[in-house]
């Protein structure tokens, strides 16, 4: 499902309002980074697509065409792209078309656009005077292969001669093959609504999308509000005035403000809402924030890890949980893969199953040495040292590990004190999950797959620790016999507790849907994913110091010397994987036993 | 794991006692298919292997082949299959070495054998003067594609001049490459107990399974203990004199014997047992029965269902309920996959899926008219008498169903009263299974898959209705947001409440496995079989009475108006299934709602 119309129309179904993204192609190489980085979070929202604009007469065009691209394949979210006539060939369009199918790019917003800056108005040029002529190519071209949307304006379009003669060219477009309609931004609720009713009465019954623009800054809303013809509310203006120079202020007043509107909106009874974010995520994030108890506090989520939207990998239902924070590593060592047979990568042992390679540990999130010294230790001196920056990330202190590019899950929140205890004692965790029984597949935390399920979860810890704790460890665990252990130093030598076969980790049960198993531990994964999260021990972190500094040959010593543990608690009912922690920290500091 | 040793060692593991037993082929084709019968009613009992005797030198080879076959492709039970060297030529030999191998038999029992009745000592044919010529023969062409046994003898073998000379043959054949030894049949357990240790002194370390032989008959008794030179203590004797012309109290002093017997054996460290059944039952299920304290009374089953030893099926790992009570029919109208991807049948609307033809009901269990009369009524005349048929079954009082061919399953009785009221109401059920929330996999009742995993059930109930009934049942349904329902007539006439998609019935969760989710309900697959429910009206039943009959015209008309429907209760933690049942007999009384 990847046109957003049935997309609109599932949420409907499932009486859960929904919203959705603008971004714009940045105009550096870091910001276009910044961005895909941003999308990447942003995603965990779980808006229902993002859309991404075009520039004037198309001036960004195989850029957007990239962001959409990456959208979809990487931040696993649907794209919609904008298309404006302005500018544009039969040739040209049907090239851009052509290339949007061949990528999966099956969204697009078809909009008139204006001529590039500087041009007449009797300097248009292109094929298409309108956007019904674009459209019609399109529906002819291709089929229903593309979702359509188009522009609305309920306060007016500066060409149009009255609002009456424009409902009738929207009308002719929605007939054309557009499957909604999104609008310009407004401040005033009303015009929206009474917007609708036109629509409604002059025969448009598609779906129609408020656009909601909050106030970043004083200025900038100034000057979009007049250039557009924007009505603002005198109470709005009236609000701005004392508080216009205090940027803060601003983006304050501008989130209550949206979180009104959007309230409003919803009240009246409107299916979703489209954010322009000015490629921002504070205020947007905090009005969603604010709506929760509105727009649900149900879990969104589709898998526990974001499915890919198109491709190969849209068949892709399992995964071993060791890549959970190092997901693009996972995309990139499996990208040659054409198949996913039983909805999972092939034989990781298979000659497909990417090496590793430099580029494997250059897109690390945080590029610059310094910052990353900043995150990790200036230049440390003992394992203390190196135990406290895990418990740090544990704590929410600093952002990112070398293994985990992503921040912290939410779920691991539930069991930050005890991953904090454990780090500092040397157990360094850099994947867990705690067990979960049943929990209602809505539920905030922990749900996903939609409602009416349940879920599950087995209790799963991931650390390095160094040879002298590891028996005390596998002792304990040696008496639990619900406990799994394997572990692995950097020489290959192994330890394993009840480790015989690959173990489900996280698993759902819905009505309608065979039982849905999306993580797994597989003791072959492992194995493979061992290799590389030693690697990062130098790759990532020592070659933050001078060869023979103190600090990197610390760090060679923990690659050197330090197992790998995987630790798999399989009474996902009553078991306790933080108890047997605690007695492996408490057997710790007397004799060892085994 | 097909080769008996492996399964031997694999219930070591486990901890669990095993059992076997062993049949020989009968003189008469019904005598065949009653043995198969028994084979497929005795296989529940999970026995780790079934034998089949061979007959004096071979005599009845094709005939033990073919059950073999059957007991391993049917009864889902791996099959020993005995061979002698009597009479057996090296061409020959290889030859039923090739077949075997080609049908995926993989256990031999390799004797010596006597030679045909009749033969003097001097006539002995063949190319192999002892058993260890034809193991080497075995384990030369064929390396350890086959596990072997071979025989041992606690009381002497009239061949051999010595106990000690027959241990050093018996070495021999254990170096030669027999994985494990069974027994002739012994009446006094200290005999074998001797037997095991000498064995072990003489360096022979494998298994050694002690043969029972319950005694079935005074007279038969007699003559086989007096033929193989049996020693039988003199209690046992005192005991049989006075009842000895009471065959009844015959067979239940053989099987409080055996009792006792298997009782000392297992006291005494014996991992098994191996029974001589002569073909029968009863004292066998008895034993067990008595045993079951000491053998366990954990669940041995693998999967709800009987998967397949051998060929493409083994992969089979997940089916539709609906076949579950003809289960033969299943496999019939899937025979000519020779793919499972996914575990599963391809697609059951592919032309793949065999075609209803005679013959998929021609095998019913019971095949005289007479006798399914005397079960399903002799000319039933009203719609209650038929009700009243459903109810005996579901009751105990009759042991097959037209569209149950397996007894009732041992969970069904847990809701028997209320599916008896709901047969006497007109829910003519054919096939339900109650909730099971996360019980223990080793649960007498509901449990599969061995020790340590937790199992699920959804509540499933499939029923014929009269069209009057139906809407009832769909209004009190339309009120229950977790419950599912599909309904069809013959016409193809469809009634539906929220059934969208395939949906698991039974999973279960293990440590070292992935989700297992052997029964699902697919709403493609109850439309298939529905076709087949319906017609099971007419040929099983409506076929006993006279065209123009009163009985034939009822039958007629409720394979004409009557629903098949399906219902699943996706709230396996808190659903209740029943009670909707019991509300819509209450509802049903009063007028209609819908």
């Amino acid at each position: 499902m990847t046109k957003i119309i049935e997309k609109i129309r599932a949420s409907a179904e499932k009486r859960q309002f929904f919203y959705s993204f603008e971004f714009f192609p940045p105009k550096t190489d870091a910001g276009v980074e910044n961005l895909l980085g941003r999308l990447g979070r942003m995603a965990a929202l779980e808006p229902i697509f993002v859309d991404v604009t075009w520039g004037a007469a198309g001036a960004t065009a195989p850029l957007s065409m990239r962001i959409a691209d990456e959208t979809q394949k990487r931040a696993g979210v649907v794209a919609m792209l904008h298309l404006t006539c302005a500018g544009l060939t039969t040739e040209r369009a049907l090239e851009i078309l052509h290339e949007a199918k061949t990528r999966g790019i099956q969204n697009l917003l078809v909009l008139r656009g204006e001529p590039p800056k500087g041009s007449a108005r009797d300097c248009w040029v292109g094929s298409f005077q309108y956007a019904i002529e674009l459209i019609r190519l399109i529906r002819r071209e291709f089929g229903d292969t593309f979702g359509i949307a188009v522009a609305g304006h309920p306060e007016g379009h500066s060409d149009s001669s009255s609002q009456e003669q424009e409902l009738i060219y929207l009308k002719q477009k929605v007939d054309a093959g557009a499957d909604f309609v999104m609008t310009q931004f407004f401040y005033d609720v009303s015009i929206f609504l009474e917007y609708v009713s036109k629509c409604r009465e002059a025969g448009i019954h598609c779906p129609i999308i408020p656009g909601i623009m909050p106030i970043q800054n004083y200025n900038s809303f100034l000057r979009m509000t007049t250039f557009c013809g924007t009505r603002v509310p005198p109470a709005v203006i009236d609000s701005l005035g004392p508080i216009k120079t205090d940027d803060e202020a601003v983006k304050h007043f501008g989130v209550e403000l949206a979180t009104e509107m959007c309230q409003q909106l919803l009240d009246a009874g409107t299916p979703g809402l489209h954010f322009y974010t000015l490629n921002l995520e504070r205020s947007v994030r905090q009005i969603l924030e604010n709506l929760s108890s509105r727009i649900g506090t149900m879990s969104r989520k589709e898998l526990p890890w974001r499915q890919a939207i198109i491709g190969a990998r849209t068949n892709e239902v399992v995964r071993p949980i060791n890549w959970a924070n190092r997901p693009k590593s996972y995309l990139a060592r499996t990208e040659l893969w054409d198949e996913f047979p039983n909805g999972r990568w092939g034989d990781l042992r298979s000659p497909a199953f990417g090496e590793l390679t430099d580029t494997h540990f250059a897109d690390f999130p945080v590029t610059s040495k310094e910052n990353r010294k900043a995150m990790w230790g200036e230049s440390p001196q003992s394992p203390a040292e190196i135990y406290d920056t895990f418990a740090n990330y544990v704590e929410g202190k600093i952002p990112y590990l070398p293994w985990c590019e992503t921040s912290l899950q939410a779920e691991t929140l539930t069991i930050q004190p005890i991953l904090a205890q454990l780090n500092r004692h040397g157990f360094l965790t850099i994947n867990s999950q705690p067990k979960v029984n049943g929990a209602l597949s809505t539920d905030r935390m922990f749900g996903w797959g939609g409602p009416n399920g349940r879920v599950y979860q087995k209790a799963y810890v991931e650390c390095f620790c160094s040879p002298e704790l590891l028996p005390y460890l596998l002792n304990i665990c040696q008496h639990r016999d619900q406990i799994g252990v394997l572990a692995v130093n950097r020489q290959g030598q192994t330890e394993s507790i009840r480790i015989t076969g690959t173990t489900a980790l996280t698993w759902g049960v819905f009505p309608n849907r065979e039982i849905i198993q999306p993580t797994i531990f597989d003791p072959d994964a492992f194995m493979v994913w061992s290799e590389e999260a030693f690697q990062i021990w130098l790759r990532l972190w020592a070659s933050l110091y001078d060869d023979d500094s103190i600090s990197c040959e610390l760090l060679h010593n923990i690659y050197n010397s330090y197992f790998l543990v995987g630790v798999v608690d399989n009474d996902y009912i009553d078991g306790n994987l933080w108890s047997l922690f605690e007695d492996t920290m408490i057997a710790s500091r007397g004799p060892c036993l085994s």
